[in-house]
């Protein structure tokens, strides 16, 4: 190619700039989008056969009513909210402005897929999708407004810190996820008459830790692509934006997830003599949720503790909530995304590599505020939605709908045909209805 | 680093924009590639457990001998053509010329790929190789040697717009399925005497599903990528290429294959009262076949209108092929890809957020040229090969071979030795036969 | 934006520069990163069911134990054995110098964990973790320190060339499994009293593809990642840096996968009058083994040779290993990334587009030298360290435990506790006890 001889002007530098940072911005949005690939496969993998079609027909759902919901009202509010009046994403003024909005969309719909795993094997795909509609319009929208959108949390020179969504996203996630859950109630058969456990296992830890694998994959585009901007210009002058740090959150992000697959191992093993691989896996995972705060900011040191402690409480906070809240978490999202939230949400000041802003006692506090105020909302929000579904009989399938299985009553379909307890396979008798079943089948009636 | 004084001279400038060119290029070319696993794993769940490594042995061999051949042959025959001469992709004047063979490449494989899951369950694996040989060397390379290659069809000042494949690839691959699944014939059992369908349900749900957002994950490289050009060189001065427009084929895609999911869902819905899993998957992936051709013009509101009508025609299409055309589509490839290939490409200017170059009459005038055109050549060429291999016998597995499944029959090898109707595992006896076939199994003999 | 009016100053353009080359690097560590994913499942698809979650935990670990390891120790000890003195990963002078080490650790992962495939089914998860450790602190930086930290292998002006780890990670890591499995020794029931194998099929062909083509997927950011700057500064002049030739290594990355596939496929077509899908499989991945050494020097032929040879090896070389040598390398470890990695770093001096520097000949001894001496020092450390292990009785599991699965014994899990031969469920009786087992198992006590 022959140029014209050029002067770099400030626009072409801004051009190449512009250019560069959208380019960032959109692989990195591919990354986070491809996590619901990773919760589809991690709560299928958690739940019985006969209601897998289930989770993946909700997790397909959320993202699908989610993302249209935020971007017609959700996106909206959340600029309304943090104090830039209401500016819906399908009003843009350049196209090029819904790259971030699809970047915020989906953060947004991360915290809505949460929820999904915790209302497992019960709750009414209506329902569902009507709390997710909610979710995505106002109660997200809410959490971002006051806090990314308009910067209100803040104590005596100290900001609520959340970098890339530890407490906004994944702890309002696994709040609202426990909370629905309380309101629904625990599926059957899961606690007997004198209130001890029963133990339902997932009907594939293959599923299950491939979905955490994706996860963790897609969870470097949500912690290093929060470090949205390559480049910025300051004073005048081309900086490095975000990326002046983004190997520290490259490296805090993985010795987390690191730690936390450890730290979960080792409580297993010190319980039971066994390391359940469930709960590396999930401890995996909740040692990103913990870093997920506050990647930025942490010493390699505070990495290995942030994510040490977040996947060592797993089991621990697992427990509790079966045995004494007995509420029936069933993907355990709580554990994994709101306490481990919480966790490196609060341990902020005390393992940042450098002293935050306004001092360690008033940036604790900020954090506090900041978490109190996030779940609070997100508790009443979500158990009003799921109080009045319950209250008008449309929160919960029927006892013959959840005994027989959601997969069946809710979507008409069995996820696996040919295997299986197979009961409905078994009765049809020989070879070939078991491989055939006759027209007026669900699928296409 | 220590630098010496430099001048950004044009040089240095085209080095910069070169750079970043090609690793975008580089990244989306990988996510589309990715796509392989994505089919993969949607048709092998769509098929039954004997049949399943039958069709992961497809995939992997239309990836495989159709990106050799189209290295080897189809890249050059697209170039002739298109009118530039037969320059075959192992002559390239610079290595990086490459880059670009290979994101062509991706495309033409989707193509391919397609195909594989309409002729499911009796294709003979050297019949549906030789169609993936003549595929990738001569009749894709027809239909985007007319197209992107060559610009040939226009009409009163339109010509034919079809931004990313939508009917270049997907349609043209849809087409290509339901026209070999035609020649071939439905699989036994399939229909019944009297003409009335049976189902025959896929073996997984969480495989099919999986398949699904994995597919969406490439997509977003397929659409977004195919603005492929970061940065451009316009009359001297630096310009934002593809990317002065890409923040609106993120936000289409990303509506229409959420307007996708619901417009299925819906149908499903109001047809059943229920919600078939499959067919939300589906929807999705058919709103973002609708969406390909057009992702760069359509409106917000467009997207919506597209995507949806492309998930709510899926059931209905579906059914029509079902039970009024006979064909036995196992994998829904002509409601995904092919019908919804074209709806979205006849589309174009009605949903267009400008008016389109020529008027909307003259632009749909040459949208359905083109749409005529790429189907005409893909019925006739797919139905010619199909046709040939059928009369010399080599077309269709034997009816033993169907019946015992293609799995043994084609591989030597079971997919899932341990579950399922297992009939040769039961026959084997006590645990030892059962865990451990003796020496002279299939696969090291 | 308004812009002040900018020079570009050599500031400016070195934050340009560094900027993008921090984003490409992160990028395909990611990809590389995700590779975790594939090698989970393709090593969990080859095993039986009774052992999957042990296969799933171990590759967890392995990442977990490993990364931890590694920043803490090994990449002081790699870049101590390459003469710059210990410097580990936890003391960087600049946070994105952590961008760096985790590039690197991702290499040393993928090393650590392809050893778990050779291993499975009998050795214990505690000896594996050692090895694990040892491999990440000791094992494998002694053979980066040696090779690209300290350049000390070269003979007559020619130095041992591995571009992205054909030996150095694939080599090193295939013929540490095979060390491995021959210290633990077979499977039980893997070979009868008179000599001869049994076939112990994997229980998911569908995993085992789908992870092959993810380590796909992952391998594009393994190959042509290693182009790692997309600029340099040369004699003050920016330049194209490793993207001078990125469009080769796409290339022929390509080129050999494919070929690999093919040549896998058309020797066991030959052999058997039938394609094993996990041959396709497996030769596609020997395929990328083999010119991952050499992606940046081969020719186009070179590339389809290089791959067609490294697939058609692979029944072979399984065969030599399994029926000759006797050593039960579960899931072909050897194969794919031993000796395939030796073949192609060895084709090196007479695939090359130009020729090697120092000459053929004196080329094809530099690259003998270095298998050599990475063989060896592999084979010395791993038999040690398992060595060591056995004797002491820590190195495999009892008879018991290996009959009853490892999932049972050393993580008290069933991976799918509604399908296989399910044993202990069709004890329990009914439905309820089916579903449900009580309070008290092994997933939380």
């Amino acid at each position: 190619m022959v140029l014209a001889p050029l002067q770099t002007s400030p626009e072409t530098l801004e051009t190449l700039v512009t250019g560069v940072n959208l380019l960032w911005v959109l692989v990195v949005t591919f990354l986070i989008f491809f996590m619901h690939a990773g919760f589809a496969m991690l709560e299928a993998g958690q739940v019985r056969s006969k209601n897998v079609a289930n989770q993946l027909t909700k997790n397909l759902l959320t993202w699908s009513v989610g993302v249209s919901v935020f971007f017609v009202i959700g996106a909206g509010i959340s600029s309304l909210v943090g104090g830039g009046g209401f500016s819906p994403a399908f009003v843009a003024e350049n196209p090029n402005d819904w790259v971030g909005w699809l970047f915020g969309a989906v953060f947004a719909m991360t915290a809505a897929t949460i929820v999904s795993g915790a209302v497992a094997g019960r709750a009414k795909l209506r329902a569902y999708i009507t709390y997710t509609f909610l979710l995505a319009a106002v109660i997200y929208p809410v959490v971002t407004g006051i806090t990314w959108a308009g910067s209100y949390i803040s104590f005596g020179g100290a900001t609520f810190h959340d970098f890339a969504g530890g407490m906004i996203v994944h702890g309002m996630g696994g709040i609202a996820g426990l909370t629905a859950a309380y309101v629904l109630g625990p599926r059957m058969g899961r606690y007997n008459e004198d209130g001890s456990a029963n133990v339902i296992p997932g009907h594939s830890l293959t599923f299950a830790v491939l979905g955490t694998l994706i996860l963790a994959f897609g969870w470097y585009g949500f912690n290093v692509g929060t470090a949205a901007s390559v480049f910025v210009f300051t004073d005048g002058s081309l900086q490095l934006g975000a990326f002046s740090y983004v190997g520290r959150v490259a490296m805090t992000t993985t010795i987390a997830m690191a730690a936390g697959a450890i730290g979960a191992a080792a409580v297993a093993w010190a319980k039971t003599g066994k390391v359940d691989t469930l709960y590396v896996a999930n401890g995996l995972l909740a040692g990103l949720v913990g870093i997920t705060a506050i990647p930025d900011t942490t010493s390699w040191w505070g990495a290995f503790l942030v994510g040490g402690l977040a996947g060592a409480q797993l089991p621990l906070v697992f427990n509790f909530i079966e045995k004494r809240l007995k509420i029936d978490d069933v993907c355990a999202v709580f554990p994994v995304h709101g306490s481990a939230g919480v966790l490196g949400t609060l341990m902020f000041p005390f393992v940042a590599a450098e002293a935050p802003a306004g001092g360690i006692v008033n940036a604790f506090i900020a954090q506090v505020i900041g978490v109190v105020a996030i779940a609070a909302w997100t508790i009443v929000a979500t158990a009003a939605v799921w109080g009045i579904l319950k209250a008008i009989g449309q929160a919960r399938v029927t006892p013959e709908h959840e005994q027989e299985g959601l997969d069946v009553s809710e979507h008409g379909v069995e996820t696996y045909p040919e295997f299986g307890s197979g009961d409905s396979v078994v009765a049809d008798g020989g070879m070939v209805s078991e491989n055939v079943r006759t027209d007026g089948g669900s699928k296409d009636d």
